[in-house]
Protein backbone atom coordinates (compact mmCIF):
# COMPACT_ATOMS: atom_id res chain seq x y z
CA UNK A 1 0.00 0.00 0.00
CA UNK A 2 1.82 3.53 -0.45
CA UNK A 3 3.77 4.61 1.89
CA UNK A 4 3.34 2.36 4.53
CA UNK A 5 5.96 -0.28 4.55
CA UNK A 6 5.27 -3.86 3.11
CA UNK A 7 3.60 -6.79 6.24
CA UNK A 8 5.87 -9.77 6.80
CA UNK A 9 5.12 -12.87 8.05
CA UNK A 10 7.88 -15.38 8.81
CA UNK A 11 6.34 -19.04 7.81
CA UNK A 12 6.16 -20.92 11.06
CA UNK A 13 6.36 -24.90 11.07
CA UNK A 14 2.58 -25.70 12.21
CA UNK A 15 1.79 -24.09 8.69
CA UNK A 16 3.56 -26.62 7.13
CA UNK A 17 1.71 -30.08 5.80
CA UNK A 18 3.14 -33.18 5.17
CA UNK A 19 3.92 -32.05 1.21
CA UNK A 20 7.07 -29.79 3.03
CA UNK A 21 4.98 -26.79 2.01
CA UNK A 22 3.01 -24.34 3.52
CA UNK A 23 -1.20 -25.52 3.54
CA UNK A 24 -2.92 -23.90 1.12
CA UNK A 25 -5.56 -23.05 3.55
CA UNK A 26 -3.18 -20.30 5.52
CA UNK A 27 -2.68 -18.13 2.73
CA UNK A 28 -6.48 -16.80 3.79
CA UNK A 29 -5.05 -16.38 7.14
CA UNK A 30 -2.43 -13.95 6.11
CA UNK A 31 -4.41 -12.46 3.96
CA UNK A 32 -6.34 -11.50 7.29
CA UNK A 33 -3.30 -10.71 8.95
CA UNK A 34 -1.91 -8.11 6.25
CA UNK A 35 -5.24 -6.76 6.05
CA UNK A 36 -5.55 -5.96 9.57
CA UNK A 37 -2.17 -4.87 9.60
CA UNK A 38 -2.92 -2.02 6.84
CA UNK A 39 -6.19 -0.98 8.20
CA UNK A 40 -4.06 -0.15 11.54
CA UNK A 41 -1.56 2.25 9.56
CA UNK A 42 -4.63 3.91 7.79
CA UNK A 43 -6.00 5.13 11.04
CA UNK A 44 -8.91 2.31 10.54
CA UNK A 45 -7.80 -0.22 13.69
CA UNK A 46 -9.55 -3.47 13.33
CA UNK A 47 -10.09 -3.41 17.01
CA UNK A 48 -11.35 0.31 16.84
CA UNK A 49 -13.31 -0.30 13.99
CA UNK A 50 -15.07 -2.97 16.06
CA UNK A 51 -15.49 -1.01 19.33
CA UNK A 52 -16.55 1.87 17.10
CA UNK A 53 -19.52 -0.68 15.89
CA UNK A 54 -18.08 -1.72 12.60
CA UNK A 55 -17.54 -5.01 11.77
CA UNK A 56 -16.46 -5.72 8.49
CA UNK A 57 -16.99 -10.18 7.34
CA UNK A 58 -15.85 -11.57 4.73
CA UNK A 59 -18.23 -12.26 2.06
CA UNK A 60 -16.22 -13.92 -0.66
CA UNK A 61 -12.13 -14.80 -1.11
CA UNK A 62 -10.08 -16.34 -3.37
CA UNK A 63 -6.31 -16.97 -3.68
CA UNK A 64 -4.06 -18.30 -6.89
CA UNK A 65 -1.45 -20.24 -5.58
CA UNK A 66 2.28 -20.14 -7.50
CA UNK A 67 5.16 -20.86 -6.08
CA UNK A 68 4.83 -23.05 -2.75
CA UNK A 69 6.05 -20.73 0.58
CA UNK A 70 8.30 -23.28 2.89
CA UNK A 71 9.07 -23.21 6.58
CA UNK A 72 10.90 -19.67 7.59
CA UNK A 73 10.47 -17.98 4.33
CA UNK A 74 9.69 -14.48 5.26
CA UNK A 75 6.44 -13.86 3.28
CA UNK A 76 5.74 -10.14 1.83
CA UNK A 77 2.26 -9.26 1.73
CA UNK A 78 1.35 -5.91 -0.25
CA UNK A 79 -2.08 -5.43 -0.59
CA UNK A 80 -4.78 -3.07 -2.77
CA UNK A 81 -8.24 -1.49 -2.18
CA UNK A 82 -9.11 -2.14 -5.71
CA UNK A 83 -12.94 -0.54 -5.17
CA UNK A 84 -14.99 0.44 -2.81
CA UNK A 85 -18.67 1.26 -3.25
CA UNK A 86 -19.87 2.96 0.02
CA UNK A 87 -21.14 -0.61 1.03
CA UNK A 88 -18.44 -3.12 -0.06
CA UNK A 89 -14.92 -2.75 -0.03
CA UNK A 90 -12.35 -5.30 -2.42
CA UNK A 91 -9.07 -6.09 -1.49
CA UNK A 92 -6.07 -7.66 -3.57
CA UNK A 93 -3.55 -9.71 -2.26
CA UNK A 94 -0.11 -10.05 -3.33
CA UNK A 95 2.23 -12.42 -1.21
CA UNK A 96 6.23 -12.59 -2.02
CA UNK A 97 9.17 -13.99 -1.03
CA UNK A 98 10.89 -11.32 0.64
CA UNK A 99 14.43 -12.94 -0.23
CA UNK A 100 13.65 -13.79 -4.05
CA UNK A 101 10.93 -11.64 -5.11
CA UNK A 102 8.88 -15.40 -6.26
CA UNK A 103 4.83 -14.86 -6.10
CA UNK A 104 4.06 -17.26 -3.63
CA UNK A 105 0.26 -16.59 -3.80
CA UNK A 106 -2.30 -13.54 -5.62
CA UNK A 107 -5.96 -13.33 -3.83
CA UNK A 108 -8.71 -11.01 -3.45
CA UNK A 109 -11.48 -10.33 -1.00
CA UNK A 110 -14.73 -9.08 -0.88
CA UNK A 111 -15.98 -7.51 2.40
CA UNK A 112 -19.53 -5.90 3.68
CA UNK A 113 -19.79 -3.71 6.39
CA UNK A 114 -22.29 -4.71 9.48
CA UNK A 115 -22.99 -3.52 13.18
CA UNK A 116 -22.63 -5.40 16.22
CA UNK A 117 -26.30 -6.40 16.25
CA UNK A 118 -25.75 -7.27 11.98
CA UNK A 119 -27.56 -5.05 10.35
CA UNK A 120 -25.93 -3.78 6.66
CA UNK A 121 -24.11 -0.75 7.08
CA UNK A 122 -23.82 1.79 4.69
CA UNK A 123 -20.11 2.93 5.57
CA UNK A 124 -20.54 6.16 3.12
CA UNK A 125 -23.78 7.31 5.21
CA UNK A 126 -23.19 6.15 8.65
CA UNK A 127 -19.40 6.86 8.93
CA UNK A 128 -18.35 9.43 6.56
CA UNK A 129 -14.82 9.80 8.00
CA UNK A 130 -13.97 6.18 7.57
CA UNK A 131 -15.21 6.12 4.01
CA UNK A 132 -13.21 9.01 3.15
CA UNK A 133 -10.28 6.99 4.12
CA UNK A 134 -11.35 4.31 2.46
CA UNK A 135 -11.89 5.97 -0.56
CA UNK A 136 -8.71 7.75 -0.67
CA UNK A 137 -6.63 4.11 -0.72
CA UNK A 138 -8.39 2.52 -3.82
CA UNK A 139 -6.06 2.49 -6.21
CA UNK A 140 -7.21 1.22 -9.55
CA UNK A 141 -5.30 -2.52 -10.96
CA UNK B 1 -21.91 -36.68 -5.82
CA UNK B 2 -24.08 -38.95 -7.41
CA UNK B 3 -24.77 -42.26 -5.32
CA UNK B 4 -22.51 -41.12 -2.07
CA UNK B 5 -23.71 -40.07 1.20
CA UNK B 6 -22.50 -36.64 1.70
CA UNK B 7 -19.52 -35.62 3.88
CA UNK B 8 -20.21 -33.96 7.37
CA UNK B 9 -18.41 -32.10 9.50
CA UNK B 10 -19.60 -30.99 13.19
CA UNK B 11 -18.23 -27.57 13.28
CA UNK B 12 -15.87 -27.44 16.61
CA UNK B 13 -15.06 -24.75 19.17
CA UNK B 14 -11.33 -24.19 18.07
CA UNK B 15 -12.74 -23.07 14.17
CA UNK B 16 -15.27 -20.12 15.88
CA UNK B 17 -13.41 -16.69 16.32
CA UNK B 18 -14.74 -13.48 18.42
CA UNK B 19 -17.41 -13.01 16.01
CA UNK B 20 -19.08 -16.20 17.49
CA UNK B 21 -18.95 -17.88 13.95
CA UNK B 22 -16.84 -20.10 11.88
CA UNK B 23 -13.30 -18.07 10.86
CA UNK B 24 -13.58 -18.19 7.09
CA UNK B 25 -10.58 -19.79 6.73
CA UNK B 26 -11.79 -23.13 7.46
CA UNK B 27 -14.11 -23.30 5.13
CA UNK B 28 -11.34 -23.75 2.67
CA UNK B 29 -9.73 -26.38 4.84
CA UNK B 30 -13.75 -28.37 4.82
CA UNK B 31 -13.53 -28.07 1.02
CA UNK B 32 -10.26 -29.94 1.66
CA UNK B 33 -11.54 -32.53 3.62
CA UNK B 34 -14.59 -33.23 1.43
CA UNK B 35 -12.67 -33.59 -1.32
CA UNK B 36 -10.26 -36.04 0.36
CA UNK B 37 -13.56 -37.97 1.57
CA UNK B 38 -14.92 -38.09 -1.82
CA UNK B 39 -11.85 -39.05 -4.14
CA UNK B 40 -11.90 -41.99 -1.23
CA UNK B 41 -15.38 -43.29 -1.66
CA UNK B 42 -14.66 -42.94 -5.88
CA UNK B 43 -11.57 -45.56 -5.57
CA UNK B 44 -9.08 -42.51 -5.37
CA UNK B 45 -8.27 -42.59 -2.12
CA UNK B 46 -5.62 -39.36 -1.34
CA UNK B 47 -2.83 -41.29 0.26
CA UNK B 48 -3.08 -44.59 -2.51
CA UNK B 49 -2.87 -41.65 -4.63
CA UNK B 50 0.14 -40.08 -2.94
CA UNK B 51 1.99 -43.43 -2.70
CA UNK B 52 1.36 -44.38 -6.51
CA UNK B 53 3.30 -40.69 -7.45
CA UNK B 54 -0.31 -38.93 -7.73
CA UNK B 55 -0.34 -35.73 -5.96
CA UNK B 56 -2.64 -32.82 -6.82
CA UNK B 57 -1.80 -29.67 -5.70
CA UNK B 58 -4.08 -26.95 -5.08
CA UNK B 59 -3.38 -24.25 -7.86
CA UNK B 60 -6.48 -21.97 -6.92
CA UNK B 61 -9.23 -22.09 -4.30
CA UNK B 62 -12.36 -19.19 -3.75
CA UNK B 63 -15.00 -19.03 -1.74
CA UNK B 64 -18.16 -17.14 -0.81
CA UNK B 65 -19.93 -16.79 2.30
CA UNK B 66 -22.70 -16.79 2.72
CA UNK B 67 -25.15 -17.92 6.43
CA UNK B 68 -22.59 -17.93 8.81
CA UNK B 69 -22.13 -21.33 10.66
CA UNK B 70 -22.11 -21.63 14.31
CA UNK B 71 -20.53 -24.16 17.20
CA UNK B 72 -21.60 -27.16 16.92
CA UNK B 73 -23.57 -26.62 13.73
CA UNK B 74 -23.33 -30.01 11.57
CA UNK B 75 -22.07 -28.80 7.60
CA UNK B 76 -23.04 -30.94 5.30
CA UNK B 77 -20.51 -30.47 2.08
CA UNK B 78 -21.78 -31.73 -1.60
CA UNK B 79 -18.57 -31.51 -4.57
CA UNK B 80 -18.94 -31.29 -8.01
CA UNK B 81 -16.40 -32.23 -10.57
CA UNK B 82 -17.22 -29.33 -12.98
CA UNK B 83 -14.25 -29.60 -15.39
CA UNK B 84 -11.61 -31.64 -16.44
CA UNK B 85 -9.33 -31.51 -19.06
CA UNK B 86 -6.88 -34.38 -18.26
CA UNK B 87 -4.01 -32.40 -16.62
CA UNK B 88 -6.24 -30.19 -14.78
CA UNK B 89 -9.74 -30.94 -12.25
CA UNK B 90 -12.13 -28.41 -11.11
CA UNK B 91 -14.44 -28.74 -7.99
CA UNK B 92 -17.17 -26.75 -6.83
CA UNK B 93 -18.38 -27.26 -3.51
CA UNK B 94 -21.77 -26.36 -1.26
CA UNK B 95 -21.70 -26.23 2.13
CA UNK B 96 -24.65 -26.11 4.32
CA UNK B 97 -26.76 -26.76 7.37
CA UNK B 98 -27.93 -29.99 7.94
CA UNK B 99 -30.75 -29.23 10.06
CA UNK B 100 -31.86 -25.90 8.14
CA UNK B 101 -30.64 -26.52 4.80
CA UNK B 102 -29.22 -22.51 5.05
CA UNK B 103 -25.71 -22.11 2.54
CA UNK B 104 -23.27 -21.79 4.37
CA UNK B 105 -20.78 -21.08 2.12
CA UNK B 106 -19.99 -22.17 -1.56
CA UNK B 107 -16.48 -22.45 -3.44
CA UNK B 108 -14.14 -23.52 -6.13
CA UNK B 109 -10.81 -25.26 -6.54
CA UNK B 110 -8.54 -25.99 -9.19
CA UNK B 111 -6.07 -28.87 -9.09
CA UNK B 112 -3.15 -30.16 -11.02
CA UNK B 113 -1.35 -32.85 -10.94
CA UNK B 114 2.48 -33.82 -9.93
CA UNK B 115 4.77 -36.67 -9.24
CA UNK B 116 6.74 -36.82 -6.23
CA UNK B 117 9.72 -34.92 -7.73
CA UNK B 118 7.19 -32.10 -8.79
CA UNK B 119 6.94 -32.59 -12.24
CA UNK B 120 3.53 -31.75 -14.06
CA UNK B 121 1.39 -34.77 -14.45
CA UNK B 122 -0.71 -35.95 -17.61
CA UNK B 123 -2.90 -37.93 -15.64
CA UNK B 124 -4.97 -38.77 -19.10
CA UNK B 125 -1.93 -40.32 -20.54
CA UNK B 126 0.23 -41.73 -17.35
CA UNK B 127 -2.43 -43.02 -14.95
CA UNK B 128 -5.55 -43.80 -17.83
CA UNK B 129 -7.63 -46.04 -15.42
CA UNK B 130 -7.24 -42.78 -13.17
CA UNK B 131 -8.32 -40.54 -15.69
CA UNK B 132 -11.32 -42.27 -16.47
CA UNK B 133 -12.61 -42.50 -13.25
CA UNK B 134 -12.08 -38.57 -12.89
CA UNK B 135 -14.05 -38.19 -15.75
CA UNK B 136 -16.91 -40.18 -15.43
CA UNK B 137 -17.79 -38.31 -12.17
CA UNK B 138 -17.52 -34.65 -14.14
CA UNK B 139 -21.24 -33.02 -13.96
CA UNK B 140 -21.91 -29.82 -15.83
CA UNK B 141 -23.21 -27.49 -13.78
CA UNK C 1 -16.13 -43.36 28.80
CA UNK C 2 -18.35 -45.99 30.42
CA UNK C 3 -21.35 -46.71 28.17
CA UNK C 4 -20.55 -43.97 25.83
CA UNK C 5 -19.23 -44.88 22.23
CA UNK C 6 -15.32 -43.65 21.63
CA UNK C 7 -15.43 -40.37 19.96
CA UNK C 8 -13.69 -40.73 16.42
CA UNK C 9 -11.06 -38.22 14.65
CA UNK C 10 -10.19 -39.05 11.68
CA UNK C 11 -6.65 -37.30 10.53
CA UNK C 12 -7.17 -34.51 8.23
CA UNK C 13 -4.13 -33.43 5.43
CA UNK C 14 -4.17 -29.79 6.77
CA UNK C 15 -3.50 -31.57 10.56
CA UNK C 16 0.15 -32.79 8.99
CA UNK C 17 3.65 -31.00 9.21
CA UNK C 18 6.35 -31.19 7.12
CA UNK C 19 7.88 -34.07 9.38
CA UNK C 20 4.88 -36.16 7.70
CA UNK C 21 2.86 -36.50 10.91
CA UNK C 22 0.07 -34.93 12.79
CA UNK C 23 1.32 -31.24 14.43
CA UNK C 24 1.49 -31.99 18.18
CA UNK C 25 -0.68 -29.05 18.72
CA UNK C 26 -3.41 -30.44 17.36
CA UNK C 27 -3.88 -32.77 19.88
CA UNK C 28 -5.25 -30.51 22.61
CA UNK C 29 -7.74 -29.34 20.12
CA UNK C 30 -8.93 -33.47 19.66
CA UNK C 31 -8.89 -33.27 23.43
CA UNK C 32 -11.11 -30.18 23.64
CA UNK C 33 -13.38 -32.05 20.34
CA UNK C 34 -13.49 -35.35 22.41
CA UNK C 35 -14.51 -33.19 26.21
CA UNK C 36 -17.60 -31.89 23.75
CA UNK C 37 -18.77 -35.20 22.39
CA UNK C 38 -18.72 -36.89 25.96
CA UNK C 39 -20.40 -33.90 27.66
CA UNK C 40 -23.25 -33.41 25.26
CA UNK C 41 -23.43 -37.35 25.29
CA UNK C 42 -23.94 -37.20 29.83
CA UNK C 43 -26.47 -34.21 29.11
CA UNK C 44 -24.31 -31.75 29.54
CA UNK C 45 -23.93 -29.93 25.72
CA UNK C 46 -21.39 -27.43 25.60
CA UNK C 47 -23.54 -25.36 24.19
CA UNK C 48 -26.65 -26.03 26.58
CA UNK C 49 -23.87 -24.96 29.13
CA UNK C 50 -22.75 -21.89 27.78
CA UNK C 51 -26.77 -21.08 27.04
CA UNK C 52 -27.45 -21.60 30.64
CA UNK C 53 -24.32 -19.63 32.01
CA UNK C 54 -21.74 -22.04 32.72
CA UNK C 55 -18.78 -21.24 30.45
CA UNK C 56 -15.42 -23.97 31.62
CA UNK C 57 -12.45 -22.75 30.64
CA UNK C 58 -9.13 -24.64 30.41
CA UNK C 59 -7.07 -23.73 32.99
CA UNK C 60 -4.07 -25.92 32.53
CA UNK C 61 -3.29 -28.86 29.79
CA UNK C 62 -1.06 -31.44 28.87
CA UNK C 63 0.30 -34.02 26.37
CA UNK C 64 2.80 -36.81 26.07
CA UNK C 65 3.16 -37.80 22.49
CA UNK C 66 4.06 -41.77 21.94
CA UNK C 67 3.27 -43.23 18.23
CA UNK C 68 2.81 -40.34 15.53
CA UNK C 69 -0.52 -40.17 14.15
CA UNK C 70 -0.66 -39.88 10.26
CA UNK C 71 -3.29 -38.73 7.98
CA UNK C 72 -6.08 -40.64 7.48
CA UNK C 73 -5.44 -42.83 10.45
CA UNK C 74 -8.53 -42.96 12.25
CA UNK C 75 -7.98 -41.70 16.55
CA UNK C 76 -10.36 -42.86 18.75
CA UNK C 77 -10.35 -40.39 22.07
CA UNK C 78 -11.06 -42.04 25.28
CA UNK C 79 -11.56 -40.03 28.53
CA UNK C 80 -12.19 -39.75 32.15
CA UNK C 81 -13.03 -36.98 34.67
CA UNK C 82 -9.90 -38.10 37.05
CA UNK C 83 -10.96 -35.61 39.59
CA UNK C 84 -14.19 -33.57 40.68
CA UNK C 85 -13.93 -30.81 43.53
CA UNK C 86 -17.39 -28.62 42.73
CA UNK C 87 -15.23 -25.41 41.29
CA UNK C 88 -12.77 -27.49 39.68
CA UNK C 89 -12.78 -30.77 37.22
CA UNK C 90 -9.78 -32.69 35.83
CA UNK C 91 -9.99 -35.14 32.93
CA UNK C 92 -7.58 -37.46 31.15
CA UNK C 93 -7.30 -38.50 27.68
CA UNK C 94 -6.01 -41.75 26.00
CA UNK C 95 -5.91 -40.91 21.71
CA UNK C 96 -5.14 -44.13 20.06
CA UNK C 97 -4.74 -45.67 16.30
CA UNK C 98 -8.38 -47.25 16.20
CA UNK C 99 -7.05 -49.99 13.83
CA UNK C 100 -3.72 -51.05 15.73
CA UNK C 101 -4.38 -50.05 18.75
CA UNK C 102 -1.61 -48.00 19.46
CA UNK C 103 -1.34 -45.21 21.64
CA UNK C 104 -0.76 -41.78 19.84
CA UNK C 105 -0.72 -39.63 23.15
CA UNK C 106 -2.34 -39.16 26.49
CA UNK C 107 -3.40 -36.27 28.54
CA UNK C 108 -5.00 -33.84 31.10
CA UNK C 109 -6.80 -31.04 31.63
CA UNK C 110 -8.26 -28.54 34.11
CA UNK C 111 -10.90 -26.76 34.15
CA UNK C 112 -12.80 -24.00 36.20
CA UNK C 113 -16.17 -23.04 35.46
CA UNK C 114 -17.31 -19.28 35.08
CA UNK C 115 -20.26 -17.01 35.14
CA UNK C 116 -20.50 -15.59 31.59
CA UNK C 117 -19.76 -12.26 33.62
CA UNK C 118 -16.32 -14.04 34.75
CA UNK C 119 -16.90 -14.72 38.09
CA UNK C 120 -15.87 -18.09 39.52
CA UNK C 121 -19.00 -20.40 40.06
CA UNK C 122 -19.28 -23.15 42.23
CA UNK C 123 -21.07 -26.19 40.29
CA UNK C 124 -21.63 -27.53 42.88
CA UNK C 125 -23.48 -24.78 44.73
CA UNK C 126 -25.03 -22.64 41.67
CA UNK C 127 -25.88 -26.18 40.01
CA UNK C 128 -26.31 -29.01 41.80
CA UNK C 129 -27.83 -31.11 38.93
CA UNK C 130 -25.04 -30.29 36.78
CA UNK C 131 -22.72 -31.43 39.31
CA UNK C 132 -24.02 -34.37 40.48
CA UNK C 133 -23.55 -35.26 37.07
CA UNK C 134 -19.81 -34.74 36.95
CA UNK C 135 -19.26 -35.89 40.13
CA UNK C 136 -21.14 -39.57 38.80
CA UNK C 137 -18.73 -39.78 36.29
CA UNK C 138 -15.73 -39.75 38.46
CA UNK C 139 -13.25 -42.82 37.40
CA UNK C 140 -10.21 -42.97 39.73
CA UNK C 141 -7.03 -43.82 37.80
CA UNK D 1 17.22 -16.21 27.23
CA UNK D 2 19.71 -14.04 28.29
CA UNK D 3 21.40 -11.82 25.83
CA UNK D 4 18.62 -12.09 23.54
CA UNK D 5 15.88 -10.01 22.26
CA UNK D 6 11.96 -11.40 23.79
CA UNK D 7 10.08 -13.13 21.22
CA UNK D 8 7.30 -11.29 19.76
CA UNK D 9 3.82 -12.73 18.59
CA UNK D 10 0.98 -9.98 17.70
CA UNK D 11 -2.11 -12.12 18.30
CA UNK D 12 -3.99 -12.56 15.04
CA UNK D 13 -8.08 -12.69 14.87
CA UNK D 14 -8.14 -15.92 13.61
CA UNK D 15 -5.97 -17.14 17.13
CA UNK D 16 -9.36 -15.81 19.06
CA UNK D 17 -12.54 -18.05 19.71
CA UNK D 18 -16.21 -17.09 20.59
CA UNK D 19 -15.17 -17.00 24.13
CA UNK D 20 -13.29 -13.76 22.41
CA UNK D 21 -9.79 -14.84 24.04
CA UNK D 22 -6.87 -16.79 22.44
CA UNK D 23 -8.03 -20.68 22.16
CA UNK D 24 -5.67 -22.12 24.14
CA UNK D 25 -4.25 -24.49 21.46
CA UNK D 26 -2.35 -21.59 20.13
CA UNK D 27 -0.55 -20.96 23.00
CA UNK D 28 0.87 -24.56 22.29
CA UNK D 29 2.05 -23.09 18.35
CA UNK D 30 3.74 -19.87 19.79
CA UNK D 31 5.62 -21.97 22.46
CA UNK D 32 6.86 -23.76 18.95
CA UNK D 33 7.34 -20.20 17.01
CA UNK D 34 9.15 -18.67 20.32
CA UNK D 35 11.65 -22.13 20.64
CA UNK D 36 12.44 -22.26 16.96
CA UNK D 37 13.61 -18.30 16.83
CA UNK D 38 15.69 -18.83 20.18
CA UNK D 39 17.13 -22.14 18.97
CA UNK D 40 18.22 -19.62 15.58
CA UNK D 41 19.55 -16.81 17.45
CA UNK D 42 21.86 -19.51 19.57
CA UNK D 43 23.06 -20.72 16.03
CA UNK D 44 20.90 -23.80 15.76
CA UNK D 45 18.34 -22.90 13.30
CA UNK D 46 15.45 -25.27 13.04
CA UNK D 47 15.92 -25.58 9.22
CA UNK D 48 19.99 -25.97 9.51
CA UNK D 49 19.38 -28.51 12.04
CA UNK D 50 16.95 -30.89 10.34
CA UNK D 51 19.38 -30.42 7.04
CA UNK D 52 22.07 -31.68 9.33
CA UNK D 53 20.14 -34.48 10.05
CA UNK D 54 18.53 -33.49 13.80
CA UNK D 55 15.14 -33.21 14.09
CA UNK D 56 13.61 -32.84 17.41
CA UNK D 57 10.36 -33.93 18.38
CA UNK D 58 8.10 -32.76 21.46
CA UNK D 59 7.75 -35.56 23.84
CA UNK D 60 5.38 -33.62 26.12
CA UNK D 61 4.12 -30.40 26.09
CA UNK D 62 2.00 -28.60 28.93
CA UNK D 63 0.57 -24.88 29.28
CA UNK D 64 -1.02 -23.48 32.42
CA UNK D 65 -3.32 -20.70 31.52
CA UNK D 66 -3.45 -16.92 33.27
CA UNK D 67 -4.86 -14.03 31.81
CA UNK D 68 -6.34 -14.25 28.60
CA UNK D 69 -4.90 -13.24 25.84
CA UNK D 70 -6.88 -10.70 23.49
CA UNK D 71 -6.58 -10.14 20.00
CA UNK D 72 -3.93 -7.99 18.36
CA UNK D 73 -2.30 -7.82 22.13
CA UNK D 74 1.22 -8.43 21.70
CA UNK D 75 2.68 -11.29 23.46
CA UNK D 76 6.30 -11.74 24.39
CA UNK D 77 7.89 -14.94 24.85
CA UNK D 78 10.77 -16.10 26.85
CA UNK D 79 11.96 -19.66 26.99
CA UNK D 80 15.06 -21.38 29.31
CA UNK D 81 16.48 -24.78 28.78
CA UNK D 82 16.11 -25.62 32.32
CA UNK D 83 18.18 -29.10 31.94
CA UNK D 84 19.53 -31.26 29.37
CA UNK D 85 20.95 -34.70 28.86
CA UNK D 86 22.48 -35.35 25.69
CA UNK D 87 19.75 -37.08 24.63
CA UNK D 88 16.61 -34.88 26.65
CA UNK D 89 16.13 -31.44 26.47
CA UNK D 90 13.60 -29.64 28.72
CA UNK D 91 12.48 -26.52 28.04
CA UNK D 92 9.70 -23.47 29.91
CA UNK D 93 7.71 -20.63 28.84
CA UNK D 94 6.72 -17.78 29.73
CA UNK D 95 3.79 -15.79 27.60
CA UNK D 96 3.10 -12.29 28.91
CA UNK D 97 1.14 -9.29 27.96
CA UNK D 98 3.90 -7.12 26.64
CA UNK D 99 2.30 -3.81 27.52
CA UNK D 100 1.18 -4.74 30.85
CA UNK D 101 3.50 -7.10 31.91
CA UNK D 102 0.49 -9.78 32.56
CA UNK D 103 1.10 -13.38 32.50
CA UNK D 104 -1.10 -15.13 29.82
CA UNK D 105 0.43 -18.64 29.96
CA UNK D 106 3.38 -20.36 31.24
CA UNK D 107 4.55 -24.05 30.21
CA UNK D 108 7.11 -26.73 29.57
CA UNK D 109 8.01 -28.93 27.16
CA UNK D 110 10.37 -31.90 26.49
CA UNK D 111 12.55 -32.95 23.61
CA UNK D 112 14.27 -35.55 22.23
CA UNK D 113 16.30 -36.01 19.01
CA UNK D 114 16.05 -38.14 16.27
CA UNK D 115 17.50 -38.88 12.71
CA UNK D 116 15.85 -37.96 9.50
CA UNK D 117 15.20 -42.16 9.74
CA UNK D 118 13.71 -41.56 13.37
CA UNK D 119 16.44 -43.45 15.04
CA UNK D 120 16.86 -41.85 18.25
CA UNK D 121 19.85 -39.60 19.08
CA UNK D 122 22.52 -38.92 21.02
CA UNK D 123 23.21 -35.27 20.05
CA UNK D 124 25.99 -35.32 23.35
CA UNK D 125 27.94 -38.44 20.86
CA UNK D 126 27.31 -37.67 17.34
CA UNK D 127 26.91 -33.56 17.60
CA UNK D 128 29.13 -32.39 20.11
CA UNK D 129 29.22 -28.36 18.84
CA UNK D 130 25.22 -28.55 18.74
CA UNK D 131 25.73 -30.59 22.63
CA UNK D 132 27.42 -27.82 23.31
CA UNK D 133 25.74 -24.93 22.81
CA UNK D 134 22.60 -26.56 24.44
CA UNK D 135 24.33 -27.09 27.73
CA UNK D 136 25.80 -24.06 27.37
CA UNK D 137 22.16 -22.38 27.78
CA UNK D 138 20.45 -24.11 30.31
CA UNK D 139 19.79 -22.26 33.39
CA UNK D 140 18.37 -23.53 36.62
CA UNK D 141 14.44 -22.60 37.63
Amino acid sequence: MKGIDNYEHVVQYYETDQMGIVHHSNYIRWFEEARIYYFDKIGLGYKQMEEQGIISPVVAVSAKYKVSAKFYDTAEIDIKFTRYTGVRLFVSYEVKNKDTGDIFCTGESEHCFVSPEGGILSVKRAFPEVSAILEGYVEKE
